[in-house]
């Protein structure tokens, strides 16, 4: 779309020379044919060695655009983001393009919808009422569950298993606000990708990213009724137990333990080989090698001593019966 | 069905004139067609204004009926309500009746169902595998994802977006119990409405009501594999984070938020702009525009100064180490 | 498949007789048709005394194999059982063999699959979309829900209700580790057994067995997004409320009552007539009878006043603000 097509739908004023805009993206990552935003000021830093095409800013900082950036200014830009990612939405399902690909040694069981321009390779299994949308990419020997759903683009390695009703690939949860209370979607035109060997639980969700890409890295092994949510990494080799829900932007090491009911805040690392016990909540980042428990999160063995001593402490001290 | 077959299939005393019953109601919303039920003495206040046309009620209270209102006499109200509730109960899905009327500019997947009555307006897409019950309403430009499932009856707002999975309108977990331990189904005859704009994550789950209406208002926006229980209402511009649990007959204001995992019992009211921590647990009725966090719940910033007292007494008091 | 050719595929030494073998088993359940594995020199007594045809098993402990019992000699019996669960494996779903025996007074709906051996008795309704695995036996006058998967060689018994999304009989979470870290999959080849009356909510997920059966007794009814992992038992009339987590092999006895949010270990035993709290945390074997509550757990009204005296003391004590 053009730039200038664009300002006209948003009611934008636009400075600087109009180009084709293809798709939003972060500031860091925005090429010349990317639009970017700048919601803050304390990424100025970032905007002024930004490669994006142009940026929806504020009045006050068009003057530190790098040169050759257009603009459209907006006293909102994450608002402005926010109403402009509609119509760079992936869309849902196509009836026009490119026919699937689907490798003659896959097995594919009946009520099952392959969306276009998708790629299902050999030995693959789509089992019954599975969905796989448009341009999806199922690697050599997957096996897709019954009515488990693969939104359009979500990339599978080789081997991995979704079990029944497990959904890779939807939107995540991430609106911008009015000032009147009104929350308004940012359509998410990131994707998901699993790598080699991951295995989904039944009815576990894995959103994909708002720019940008999901990671599940290969060997990564998920129980049922978790929640991954947009831009999350995960590492090589990690159990993540039932129930379990991983928040927006969180990295995680390799073989990272989560226990079941374990939770995170969004934007954090959890290094390697670090273990959370079930239900711990972890609300700072982590160093690896080490056993996390309880809410809110210390060390395993510190919870478990801390727990006793509380225990000990108010039924033996008379005062605070 | 005529009061006094309905008498004969649950083997009860009938008490008064007959009358066709077409549904179960609450005495406080129950119509002359309708059956209602009286399980503890508190509420003969209300029976005494009742309007139903009959009321399931033990040998004691029979005298408290309002003049008009038939009996049917049982000792136990509320378990002959779950039993009769079978014979009211909307069919899961009919093979007779009106077709659905599908606007023409509303486009349908492959291997989608839609039920007898059921509408879907114009712009509306429903995607491949997705279910549509019987009489339900999808207001115009709305989605409803792969494999989501909307029962019958349920009645969806203009743009609402319904994720992969999800489930709006399952029957509430309502059960009378015998004196064996048993538990007698009531089969959930309320609905479910969707106001404009709301959105549902993927394996969400939206309970109908078990009378009336289950409600989330317009604008209101919910993660994955978030539990609404039967009777809920949800304010406009409501904002629920993955994971949450909300009990049955509990009631949000506008622009309420819940973190992640967060959860309420039920039969509460959360005031208007309140916001529960992620994790926070709601066992009373909250008043709004405070952020509440911990289990038990408090205000926010008292658990965290709470928790940092915990720590540091047992942290630094030897007598506890 | 021949212990001679199992022992060639995994690449192991094989002592004793050649004979042929089903399945994998435990030791204590094995038959002489069954492969089991010794992973403890604490199960040497079981050992002693299994009918398993033939055992995994490391050179240190061979010679305390029974008379007639063969041996595939390996350093980790553990990771050796998961590389031959591979063998075993229930194939997903077959294209050959018996077609499915549908009972004339069942209602099939479109789009559901039905695979080979299945039995579907009388008045059974399968609704749009959901899916039974092969073998699979549907008790009289049950109802599966739109997108509701059974997986293979579950059994349902009469009444039952599975509403949509929900899952029975997916794999457990269940891995061996490799001393780099790799995780393999163990395939669970046993089942799930749903006796009569019972309830399964939406979106709710219950795995199927390793070896053996995961089996909910008759009466038990589950809410929505709740998780029962493989080889959990619960007793008759037992209430799960929304998003509470069972772990593995965990015992319930009858009328256990599971509030919402809450969850357990695995391999524990509760007992008759227990009432966990919402959020209740169950680490520990239980005493029925009584009702428990917080994390860790405590007897409920222990928590309520432990609670009570922590808020006392830190918000009255000065030294400690």
């Amino acid at each position: 779309m053009k730039l200038s097509t664009l300002a006209s739908l948003l009611s934008l004023e636009f400075l600087g020379k109009d180009k084709e805009i293809s798709r939003l993206n972060t500031l860091a990552n925005a090429l010349e044919d990317e639009l970017s935003y700048l919601d803050h000021s304390r990424y100025l830093d970032v905007l002024k060695s930004t490669k994006a095409g142009a940026v929806l800013i504020s009045k006050e900082h068009t003057n530190a655009l790098p040169g050759g950036c257009s603009a459209l200014v907006t006293p909102t830009p994450h608002l402005s983001m926010a109403y402009a990612s509609a119509y760079f939405a992936t869309p849902l399902a196509s009836t026009t393009g490119e026919p699937a690909r689907v490798d003659p040694c896959a097995q594919i069981f009946p009520h099952v919808y392959i969306g276009k321009g998708a790629v299902i390779e050999a030995d693959v299994t789509i089992m019954a009422g599975a969905y796989i949308g448009d341009n999806a990419y199922i690697g050599e020997g997957s096996i897709i569950h019954p009515n488990a759903v693969i939104y359009s683009g979500s990339q599978l390695g080789k081997r991995c298993h979704i079990l029944a009703n497990a959904v890779i690939g939807a939107d995540g949860f991430g609106y911008a606000h009015t000032a009147q209370g009104e929350h308004i979607k940012i359509y998410h035109t990131g994707t998901v990708v699993l790598e080699d060997d991951v295995e989904i639980g039944a009815c576990t969700t894995v959103d994909r990213a708002v720019f940008g890409t999901t990671r599940i890295k290969r060997g990564t092994k998920i129980d049922n009724l978790v929640q991954i949510a947009h831009n999350c990494e995960l590492g090589e080799g990690c159990i993540i137990v039932s129930q379990t829900g991983i928040s927006g932007s969180t990295t995680l090491g390799r073989n990272v333990i989560m226990g079941g009911q374990s939770a995170t805040s969004g934007h954090l690392k959890i290094g390697d080989f670090a273990t959370i016990a079930a239900r711990g909540g972890v609300t700072k980042s982590l160093e690896g090698g080490k056993t996390y428990g309880g809410f809110p999160l210390v060390l395993q063995k510190d919870w478990l001593k801390l727990q006793a001593k509380i225990s000990k402490f108010f039924n033996t001290n008379k005062e605070n019966k």
